[in-house]
């Protein structure tokens, strides 16, 4: 008898093995097929011994990459032959991850879909100890990807240069030095930028400085895509204590 | 012999105790108090048998709740005291969780501070099947919390009304009404608007609407706080496959 095709879209954090949630452990238990991204940790397939492994995101260094339309069709192709198949992404599902897309073809396509929500590298500045928000300091952020816009900057981008007082931009190391031109040209020299690059993996490394250096800073120290673009008063903070006192000045006054 | 001083901080994520991470666990086994929110379910004090348990937030129903210095000042007196203080926080604590201000206040008074990241409420659409970016719908969304302002709404909220693809209000249930207004000013009637109410707790819920009408739905079925406001495309998805087909129209294009 062959079982019912399902897919569990499940967001295994942003790199550090332990932020996967326990829903996800308990998903990858229930798993006939773990089809897995590059960005997650190996080491995460061994909550699903008895699934089938199969890799699918593409890999640093090798010409060869799968699309998303064959990601899709794989999806499709082992839940009805398979069954459950778990859908393991970085981050979340639903933040830039496709998770979208995989869904809405699956279920197109007869197959139930529940979601397990993950950690995003939306969160991941915390885990460098950058605050995305921070009472005194400011109320809101944006998410912005860089990637649909080849060589010129979107709107979006110079919006969050011009106004937004704390934006992530995702896969915008390649298009920093037009970044941070941006909020040049709108006087924010001297706002906090931080890289991180390679989330919180065991080789994650954080670049700190400001909008009128950081591109000369990356240019040296040429940091490893993916990276997360934290640009922001928090991106001064990071993990070190010389600022508490300095912070602690402007977070007491607005302390409840 | 006294233990160390320390602190840390754990997203316990937005309400599901199974959305708590492994590494969330882990600490949670290590403690020796944990001082926990309204907001976290209770069972997950079960992966702390031996430890304290202190409720410090705001109850539904009393009068009372700890201010925000009270808080601070129970983490460094815990911590000298008995060691190891677990700080649980619904959501993650660095997006609008005040963790930045206890681990600020905590460092200042010596404790070692540790951040352990959680699910914040950020990535709780997509628990409700709401895709904050979906490729071919929008590349940024903004997150903004509105209870700064006193009746009158923020420039960071009119610009949002203006410009953003999509955006989550934290704490705007009380500014509805005014929220959408912005939007129709700038002739955004048709946005798709969800109202997620008490997270992803077991009594959870979620109102769909557009600017137009969203005002009337809620006043009409009166959605009980924590609610996070979700202004986007996305929201006209939420968990119904009434609009696969057509989001597969407009997904389809933009697939690689």
């Amino acid at each position: 008898m062959s079982k019912t095709p399902k897919l569990t879209l499940v967001g295994a954090g942003p790199g550090d093995p332990e932020l996967i949630t326990v829903k996800g452990v308990k998903a990858l238990a229930k798993a006939d097929v773990v089809l897995y991204d590059a960005l997650v940790d190996t080491e995460l397939l061994e909550y699903a011994p008895n699934a089938l492994h199969v890799p699918v995101g593409k890999r640093a260094g090798k010409a060869t990459s799968l699309s998303q339309d064959t990601i899709n069709n794989l999806i499709v192709q082992y839940a009805q032959e398979m069954g459950h198949v778990v859908r393991l992404k970085g981050g979340d599902p639903f933040v830039f991850g496709r998770g979208c897309e995989e869904r809405t073809y699956a279920e197109k396509h007869g197959v139930e879909v529940e979601v397990v929500i993950g950690i995003s590298s939306v969160m991941l500045p915390g885990y460098f100890g950058i605050p995305l928000t921070c009472r005194g300091v400011n109320q809101s952020f944006t998410v912005v990807t860089a990637t649909t816009s080849e060589g010129k900057l979107s709107d979006e981008v110079l919006r969050a240069a011009e106004f937004s007082p704390a934006t992530l931009f995702f896969m915008g190391l390649g298009k920093l030095d037009l970044i941070a031109e941006a909020y040049s040209a709108f006087g924010r020299d001297d706002l906090p930028v931080a890289i991180i690059s390679k989330g919180s993996h065991a080789d994650g490394d954080v670049i700190k400085g400001r909008v009128k250096d950081i591109a000369a800073l990356a240019h040296e120290r040429k940091p490893e895509a993916p990276a997360l673009l934290v640009f922001g008063e928090g991106a001064a903070r990071a993990n070190n204590n010389q600022q508490v006192n300095e912070w602690w000045e402007i977070a007491k006054n607005e302390v409840a």
